[in-house]
């Protein structure tokens, strides 16, 4: 879906990203001799031993965490195999130890509730107990240079190979539960992204942006004009790995169309006339960092930043892609679900589209390439697509939340549906996750405790009126 | 014992420090009016109501963790006896729920160890039961501005009512578990501090170093001085705050004498020619981290980095106070034990200072003022006091550790006790507490984890050849 | 005047900074081996030598510039002797070459007006003519580290010299010059000092302090509240060093006390609720940029930025000495000048200071100690002191400007006599230069221009009609 | 002779360092409405008034630099028609005052030397007489907000239209006399760029880059990558301006093609087993500072750094393009010298390029393309056109100079022409200026200040004895 200048672009600044970490292993010159690449069975047997010894902390905690972050190095310096093979030892031999939990629930048991220190010391027996021999491993990797980011890093690896090895479970669960506590908010720095940051950085945002691809510098470079912004979540011990970050663009009235906000050639705005932020791009720059909870807390910040920076600002909102909802439409025009249309809205698309049969011709519409550019298709389709997305994204839920991410995101947040925009994003992704359509998500700041609240409590979805008419609400 | 300009010097950095903290509670501008600054029992209720809140996250994390901040600051804003009852409620309302708990240890036993998965979630739920609810609460405060100064204050405050009142015992602990996992020293930084570092943290330096009190402002330039160095841990979200910080004087020779190295009047060595680094004071400067482990990491870090800048240097040791000493020889010489001195050394004693009897000659000559100007008493001490130091170091424990807490510091880090420094510390307190001896430390490199071994393992102090030779070891 | 204590505080505080320098010469460890630190007469031809290479610049001007570099650093090296014969030897042997300008100044003569380019290489020539060849040297030494520090320095001392060595001032001539240029306004920037400041900054301040002197560095953290504001130019090849400082009181109305402004006990002040910005001390720091004004520059660029940040500033305005009133009040009474007071002013003295007949009871009332604690005797002096100083700020003068060297400034600089302070400055310095009184000048921005063209074009002195009624105006 | 891609890269890249000068003269929003873009006659005069009002300072110096500031803005807005028609009344009305030179001169005359003082005076006379009245107004300008910048900009556009109106020849030249002070050697520093500096700083190394073009954000990052450095001179006045940068090469042995150096897909080299520094780019990145030497400096300071940092590197040598070789062996073919290639050079060459008789074989053998690829083509020609290249750099001369202009920089500063590298820049430029040539100058330190003055005193052209040989020297 991506033009082939475009992909290598993006292709060159994950491999330039990439690349940091494979010079750190080289540069690190291990004196990993005697541990192959592969980890062998043989070697398997050294680097358990080796694990041993730090979490026995022989020679104090200063010297175990020393070895362990010489752990660490080993792992960097191991093919993927033997990074496999690392993982498994940990997820298999350094887990809780199931007798030593008994012994503890035991104690604890007999502990009365008449003596309160008592009582302490068992619970904290028993959380001892619970923590895993390989989560204290873990806990000591962080010292080393740039630890946090090879957890992250590791934990992103094993995230990978979790479909194909479930053993690995536990261990990614183990990291998940210390990532969450180490990048917990409270840690986090807001900061502005401008064009005046380090190209290191800036090649960074070209590599992990997932809604909008940057095409070009020129195109990264206009998202960082006088009338964007751009922040990012840090950790203090990761300085240079941006962890989420946020593309705003300030404008007049709600954007609906993200190619218009792209458009490097079209003039720069006035950001302190502008009435309205729009939250066009939310990344996760760090894929082993996922399930960690961070958007809604940098979504808080920004608008707090920005009501204090330019006081014009009236309307908070987003320009969201609604990447569920072909598949969902799919999914129903196969299952053939009737009144889906009207009648006199099938009766012009056959018009338009002749020979699919009664069911066939939105289907077959939607596939055909350019449908976006033939006015008469377009007209034929906005009514009862933007009705179908409507629904959609208010309607349609699974286990009471709803179907798509997205929306599942913002409704979480407080925000609510406020409009759907036709022919909002014609990119090739524009189209086939979501027949082109984009919707704006409105952070009303009075509402926002109250839209949680029955979101949470009773799974409603907050929604402007115009978009409850659409769907008969 | 400290002079009474110097004592208003230091009292008046301690209370430029406090004030810092009760502005920011004026400055909050509180919309605490419903609860009046006693806490007294009808607004408790409303207190327990409002956490009750933050707890339930009402509105969102995001909500809940702004509602945390206004209890923050609203703590602040009471009197030292609203305080207490705000602290009581969080310590005997909000701790573990003792039924979550045995709920979660059965569905554990009913877990098999043949579904990982299904352990993992046992796990994982006696693992929640087990954290206490006051402990999330603590866990949202992070995001105040400010948040982990607070938290570590809050501590502080906690342990000074702990002995009267040991219902907060509970309290206590869950937060020293919490911030000692924030404080782990993976967040840390390690940082130089010089004269070129700004008042406002030099200041911070009088008010905190607890080995030899900064007398002055040009005291305080002489100890950062060319031929000085200063360190301090920091943590990146209370940048303006040091953890613990080390005074380091670069000299040649194991240094002997505390006055010497304070003398403002001294001229300024080179550190380049420098051969040695005489670690001469380590201050905790944080009362709300008491027994949360950072002194062995500064001192491994601190050598790293003058290994690095100053090539020279050979030796690493302390010069040390042997803070309890004189109580400990005091206890032997009221207990009457035979053999403390030689018949030889008691004559001599007894010649100096006449009219005490056989055992009370040493014990008065100690306490009589000025003595250790005196040649003629200070030659008759010199080496049963020296004898009985070195005794005392090497040989006093309780339960296994050596009965001196600086030497049990730097023994679990892996330092040796290198020598008995005779009129090494002759201010007050110095004389008071260890009859104006120091004991230097050495730290030697390829040393260090046998040491530690040795010591954790078989409870061996480890010494020098002299030091031995003085207890006929 | 000072107390002992103040003065060795401002003392060290003095040598401390200019121990600096020494620490620079020292460090420098000079190949100067063959000249002596008197530069004796044979050393002498040696330096001369020396100073004609870098002038021809052999090898280069990268090499000439090294060379300088040398120079600058024998000249650290030599003793106070040794420096003024340096300092003469460039005074006498590199001056501007009169026959070379002679031969210009010809060459000018003859090249006429229809041949531009011809003419404006003449100028050239005799432009280039007037270059004195120490100025050349004196360039190349910006290039030394801390250059442009060493060149202040330098005319420091100078102008120390220039009064028993008439020889000098062409050379001081050309350093005044230089400098001017080189420490242009358009160089500087201007910079907030706070507590936050580096100490060695701070340090300064104390030793640099000339209207007010700083006691203490209880007294410097006062000055630098949250209700006070301090600000300097910093040239950027002298960033540790601040030329001219300025310290402000955000007040409520005008000052008319400072002795209340400098108050460490007072309650720190709302600086958002003040209206009037009180300046209380213009220093200028560096003694080697003396005529080199900037400090018209400073407050223009100090109203700004505090208009900026305290949009409730209304009112700007000084607090200041009046150091020549009593120098000129005594003369008038020694040369017996009738009409200075008035017959009942007469009485009232001689009641309150009996047996010093007609004249002499002003006198001696203000020379006897305390006068200003004695309600009866300052009732007395009030209205006629008051009177004599309106006329003395407003009338007097000496070639059509005013007397008073501080009047001389803030007129000339725009601003006008707002208000005398009775009993305002009541330290020995206050009571000896000025009878205690100090004086406001307003800063009125509509007005500045007008009171400037006036001031300069008519030798007007703008003042308030409260100040004009008490002289009869 | 540059690709169209990598035009429209480096014209963006121009293009946008362009426009934030637009920028400022819309932002500055000025109340220039009486002044026309066009500056017509009647709002010359109009100009002319305000320009006599700030050289009067009406209002005191901080007015007038208040007003000079505005002037700053109005020519900003002008169109270029205009702002020419702005320059021309400063070079016309606006210089030295014939008359008051005259009577400066009569003054100096008469003054005598016995009076130093008085002749100091009338000097001084004379030098101001000589300060062109324009020479004034530029100074105050230095007080706008990026006012140096400004005048650099300005003389920027002066110098392109000097060509076409010599009346603007005077203001050029006191300008370039005001910004050869101004940007002094003794002001600038010198900075490391590397990939983390500041995207929109990295781009106008694109913008600037004069030797070798920068074709892409790839190739930058290339250029910085960790064998390379990049260091740029700045003013502190220009923070986000490069004045002049040098690209460097570490690399083992002298690098003798420039491609090679360029390749991106080259592995990256360890600087700290490098022996040898290659300066393979220098470019002045602001026209407005042409003429102003700052190249020798920055070469040494730039050898100093490298030295300190990598003790390693033995040799410092640039790969420098020989840009008016073609052009003068153009020359030498038209008049057709003799003997300028030997009969068996003759003979072969007529072999691979037959049909263009005794002379022109040469010539049309360069002008074909592609013949660097052709590899009996090149045998033909390497040994002639070597032997004649070296010739050019060490023997041709226009007024005792070296003809070729980078020849002239690096012997100038001490270096000797070392090695002529052959197909060493086989570009399109490359190949047109200098038959795709290249020559190493090296910059042997020790021999630095000799070879300085025997160029400079006795025209002598520094060489290596195999560069000799090749034109039997």
């Amino acid at each position: 879906m991506t033009d082939v200048a475009t992909e290598s672009f993006i292709d060159r600044a994950m491999g330039n990203v990439r690349n940091a970490w494979r010079d750190i292993a080289v540069r690190a010159r291990l004196g990993s001799d005697k541990v192959r690449p592969d980890l062998p069975k043989a070697d398997a047997a050294l680097l358990t031993e080796r694990i041993e010894e730090c979490l026995e902390g022989r020679g104090g905690e200063v010297s175990a965490r020393a070895r362990a972050a010489d752990l660490g190095r080993l792992y960097l310096s191991l093919s993927p195999a033997g990074r496999q093979r690392f993982l498994k030892i940990l997820a298999q031999d350094f887990g809780v130890v199931r007798g030593a939990v008994e012994d503890a629930m035991a104690a604890y048991r007999e502990a009365g509730d008449d003596d309160p220190a008592a009582l302490g010391r068992a619970e904290d027996r028993l959380r001892e107990a619970l923590v895993s021999r390989r989560a204290r491993l873990l806990t000591q990797l962080t010292t080393l240079p740039e630890g946090f980011k090879f957890l992250v890093d590791l934990r992103a690896e094993l995230l990978g190979l979790l479909d194909s090895d479930r053993a690995l479970a536990g261990l990614e669960h183990d990291m998940r539960r210390l990532l969450a506590s180490w990048f917990d908010v409270g840690f986090l720095t807001l900061t502005r992204i401008t064009w005046d940051s380090p190209a290191s950085l800036l090649e960074k945002l070209v590599a992990y942006e997932a809604v909008h691809e940057i095409r070009s510098w020129d195109d990264l470079k206009n998202r960082l004009g006088a009338d964007r912004r751009c922040y990012a979540f840090f950790h203090p011990r990761m300085p240079s790995e941006p962890l989420i970050f946020i593309q705003v663009a300030l404008v007049n009235g709600l954007a609906g169309n993200v190619q218009t906000l792209l458009d490097e050639s079209a003039p720069e705005g006035d950001p302190t006339a502008a009435d309205t932020a729009i939250f066009y791009s939310i990344s996760n720059a760090q894929k082993g960092l996922r399930n960690i909870s961070m958007g809604n807390f940098l979504i808080k910040q920004v608008v707090d930043d920005l009501s204090h920076e330019l006081p014009n600002l009236k309307t908070f909102a987003t320009l969201s892609p609604i990447p569920g909802f072909r598949t969902w439409l799919d999914h129903r025009l196969a299952e053939g679900e009737p009144n889906l249309l009207t009648a006199a809205e099938h009766e012009r698309l056959r018009a338009v589209m002749p020979g699919h049969g009664a069911k066939g011709s939105l289907k077959a519409l939607l596939d055909s390439p350019g449908w976006h550019r033939d006015d008469k298709a377009a007209a034929a389709l906005e009514k009862p697509l933007t009705r179908l997305c409507a629904r959609y994204l208010v309607n349609e839920k699974h286990k009471d939340r709803p179907l798509d991410p997205v929306a599942r995101f913002h409704l979480s947040n407080g925000a609510r549906v406020e409009r759907i925009n036709w022919r909002a994003d014609t990119t090739a992704k524009g189209l086939s996750q979501s027949a082109g359509l984009m919707v704006n998500y409105l952070y009303r700041l009075r509402d926002i405790e109250k839209n949680v609240e029955a979101f949470t409590g009773e799974n409603k979805v907050a929604s402007s009126p115009a978009v409850r008419s659409l769907i008969g609400g």
